[in-house]
């Protein structure tokens, strides 16, 4: 078949610094790969075709840079911007990394630590301002406890709430147009992490004071440490108009945080979520928050690269093939509905309708005998994916 | 020791009728236990010292009853509320177990099939508003898939509420004075449910046209299906103002849904939840929505009753008792803050606090290494619910 | 493509009664298709290609069954098989259903109870054998806990045990010539089951009598509810010479039991397990343990069923091109060692040799300078499965 | 009530150098505590009345100590054992943390890795025999798998078998008087680990050559994290006389290897497993496999040593009081058969008894009548554990 499936800048793929940079030590094992600068991962991606590339502050700045050191660094990353085109559409903050987080950041106990976290965004949301980011994402590591005999959730969530209101001000005061993005994780590093699922965050949006400046990020592997259907999350997210970024990767549901490579392992959860996206026309940035396996040397972590953004092409390719297969699409037509009888008792309330409604006949036992044809479309779909229809 | 922990009124206990007259069918077993008729159950609770009784409308009616079956069982479950004082605080419709149901009820695809639901939903709320029930709930056993192929989820949150401002309206019209509490789950019986925790419902709620009409009833298994910390969830609802109503068992995290007494599995979390509801003064009815274990005899479902107030109670005492331990509230005080140092910096926005705050020389490394008595603290705690200090 | 995977004997596929036969009940919701006779289930699956049919002793007859009935049920499931020719490679007995199974069957601690599984058991032999049955699965449902309070774990093993070498006797005294396959689960119905997996029971299998007689019968959903990797237990009982049945199905990892179509779900396991079983040819019955969903009418029950067998062909023809694909044949051979040099060192021990092996110059850091091409090599797979190469 | 909860020596509690002298680095976070030398850390442990310590090869001797380096450390170390009289009883091999190990030591692809593997094995055995240890650990952190593309199960087990049979003979040989005892887990750092319960282990061994010289080190973690029932694996180990070493720690189920203080989180758990040690006379060393949250400064770590031993001290004298509770122990009795009249028909297999018990009358339904009060026995175990009787 040999298929190109090479990525457009249209795609909006998008890879973290520490993504390509991970060099793969983990709670049992020290690096295995050599540190790559700023520079050489920007280059790494433009080679292989990515859109953007997105950055924690410290992934491009180390915490204890000079000034001196971080002009170089800075001026070095930005020369490799404007050779490669690639732009920089997220930034991100730090806030879990360093010992001063070990309570928590914006939720600390210590109010000199909420300062400190604070003085940090502000600063790295500079930095990514100058940059272009336009997307800032806000993943709160640290924000959670091992046991809930000393915090209280809900002093953190006025905490947390207090922080975001905080910079939401800043981003407008400093005009850097910026929307946020809060990610969900349900726990690692912490035992039990505040706010853990996507759906938990969007619920948080709703008392921000600038809400309508605040969406999410939900990521695959987050839902799935939950056990939950990503796509869903992604569905109640858009149908609220708070997708504003996306971090694709994969995860054999409820274990560590595994960060695979898009569509290594959950395949068919993949499918539905890449159809999903297309098909709503989703356009802001598909960030791809995985890292190559600890086995992996610095030429299979361009095989990684690579493969997370041809496994999407496919799957979209799938997605097309889904909407124009003859069988599939009559199937579906068979399982939605046509009958346009019930429209006089559904849709907006009033007490006429109710009233109709309620001394309606209806055939229970004659509405129930009809099952859907589920197996079979499932079954087809599995095989369309297999590449066997 | 022989304390008595005695319910009384104020503590709100109750249970659904379907929880104590559950006959132990489980998906690999029959029934073990005979069923109970409604005023049985009425007068079981009484004895052992409930408040109140809630139903799905089947529990009560069965679904295919005449009409005078329906005045007779009404009639006999009234005078036992009579004899015995109990109160119906919440009512709830089955919208999971018929046939008709089995691609889900305001979400299934069969426009009539959505129309019956509403259709039951409006009956059963008037059967919870002639016995007096102020809270409805609404847990939505079958709105979900086993695959994504063929039921859109974002048409399904468009449909789950157009039923809900529909029911709202109904509320209102007929002057119920219902609130209403959605319920989350993960899955099962569907294998992946819509909104599957407390979270997601939380943000669905701001969706809604009457929102401040409904609020959540989280259950403890539920949150636990999905590896949850079901105070944390329980928290961002009442800090929301959503706490409505509380579903009481115990569930052994990520499996099949358990449902046991409450307390019997996880009893540290279950301290914190005693500890925060009792806390914030939360006080809706405290539900038991749990069931004997299939191994028990009717004598033993009276243990099962009890034992689920009793442990409740106990703890209730252990948060007394925590609260008044002077090394615990040491310790406590000692981890949080007292220095004020930081108020000038922290708090509502302004331009020049920001530009203050983003100056101000803060030792990361300082402020780094001050560790937390957790471990201290949190054996305090252990030891104290162990009844060893 | 259009290819007809039609299925063939020497494909051993085989279904049990309860499979095909399943009504669509489950924990929340009633039945929702008919029941069918064992005679119609033969037909079915003889219709659809399947290659033998297993049962229960009750799937087959109903466990109040008068003589007569009996007799009338079972020759005219013999009738059916006569006439299809399917084979009935595998029986067991239902220990779970009954309430007098509600703590256990072989584990209870009511020796009337064990006595009447034993005996329930030596019936259901005896039928198995009847109908051509050389594989006996022992699933115990109900041996484990809610609590451990009252049931002792040792105990419970020294009864399993009991059981199990009392009925190996009786097999051979019977001259049955029958293997026993004992089938492990983490939990579900009970809190938790013992002997939870299969390595669980490979373990407690070197502890009996006749343990060359016993071997296991992994199923997928099992291990998954477990978290586990399916084909890794599935090798592991293969190395040991243990693999003497198989339940193919699939299942969402930890949460309740879905016993879902073979290969729905986790696309990529069932394909390493397929392959897995191709390579080492396996030639045990494949059974599918599995079922339709609840939403499914009797015509996508066919689906379901010809969908199980579809998939593993499929999946078949998947590992055969994977085979032969050169460049991930090339990678392969890369991965593989072709060194020698250390066969002097390694081996069966000898004090010369471990002398040898201590003193051995190894440069570590050179080892492991060398990574691994395993995402090249994973994509390349996930490419060949969506049949995108 | 101010009970001390004193450890003794006979209550054999040791700790690994690598939990105490944790320094609280995790996968987002740097370390937080400084290091502690080998010889602190036996100080510490001894004056916190541990009875022992454990040590991995690198512990205690970092990968590329010089000659000198290593003289001096172990002669410190060895001063402070002298000092303190704190007993080695168990060492084992660091397999996992170095690169060189990045898939896998035993059953690496490469054969000069698995030759390392062996090499630096033999060297930490001479290690751990000098000083005492008679129990040596195999922990395979790196013996498993991310994708099952190109490493085979089948194959692995078999490398891992001659290994652990190669060293078997190197512990015969230089007459160490060592017991193997191998520790299961099922995923972390690998996507899946093989052999990755302590079942899997068990039956693993059974296939060695010396498989008398080998059993099992159950972790409470490691087990949880699959959602299994850490006691059920812990009475099989024993039922087999495989319990060799045990590994007591902490873990909130399904999740990321957290390795909490003993008892701090599943209490109940906690109680069942004491409980069985106790009572079946466990005299081997009870290791606490945990380590300090990382919040914790060096002060707090003592109070997680300390709570360790006094969660198990207080547990173990709940399983006395539990054995001497007369409401709990007739309601035991009650739930154990004494009815003999079973006794002619169950046991040893004879064709006589196998006819007799077949047609023996049984009344399944009158045996079902009689339901188990676990409800009542539960909640007296809840009680008493809460000190509340």
């Amino acid at each position: 078949m040999n298929k190109e499936y090479t990525p457009k800048a249209e795609d909006r793929f998008t890879f973290g610094l520490w993504t390509v940079g991970n060099v793969g030590q983990d709670p049992f094992g020290d690096p295995v790969r050599d540190p790559m600068s700023p520079a050489a991962i920007v280059h790494l991606l433009a080679e292989e075709g990515a859109y953007g590339v997105n950055f924690h502050d410290n992934d491009l700045i180390p915490i204890d840079a000079t000034a001196s050191e971080r002009d170089a660094i800075l001026s070095s990353f930005k020369k490799a911007l404007r050779e490669t085109g690639l732009a920089v559409p997220m930034a991100t903050t730090n806030l879990f990394a360093d010992p001063v987080f070990r309570d928590g950041a914006f939720t600390s106990n210590d109010a000199r630590v909420r300062a400190f976290a604070l003085q940090k965004t502000m600063r790295a949301m500079d930095l990514g301002a100058e940059l272009g980011a336009k997307v800032y994402v806000f993943w709160g590591g640290r924000e959670g406890t091992e046991t809930d005999v000393a915090k209280s959730p809900v002093d953190s969530l006025k905490r947390f709430r207090e922080a975001l209101d905080f910079l939401c001000e800043y981003n407008l005061d400093q005009g850097f147009g910026m929307r946020f993005a809060l990610e969900a994780k349900p726990n690692e590093p912490r035992g039990d992490s505040y706010l853990p699922t996507t759906g938990a965050m969007l619920a948080f949006i709703e008392t921000l004071e600038h809400s309508e400046m605040v969406g999410v990020n939900p990521e695959v592997a987050h839902e799935h440490m939950a056990g939950l259907n990503f796509m869903h999350a992604v569905a109640q997210a858009w149908e609220a108009g708070k997708l504003f970024h996306i971090d694709l990767n994969d995860q054999n549901m409820a274990r560590f945080d595994q960060d695979w490579r898009f569509g290594s392992h959950t395949i068919k959860p993949a499918f539905f979520l890449t159809q999903f996206l297309e098909s709503v026309g989703y356009e802001n940035p598909k960030h791809f928050d995985a890292h190559a396996y600890r086995t992996s040397d610095a030429k299979d972590v361009r095989a990684f690269v690579r493969g997370c953004m041809r496994t999407y092409l496919i799957l979209k390719e799938k997605a097309e093939a889904f909407a124009h297969d003859p069988q599939i699409q009559e199937l579906l037509a068979r399982t939605h509905e046509h009958d346009h009888s019930m429209n006089q008792y559904l849709g907006a309330y009033s007490p006429e309708r109710a009233e109709k409604l309620k001394s309606l006949p209806l055939d229970r036992k004659e509405l129930a005998a009809c099952g859907q044809p589920y197996e079979e479309l499932d079954q087809l779909l599995i095989e369309l994916l297999l590449g066997a229809r």
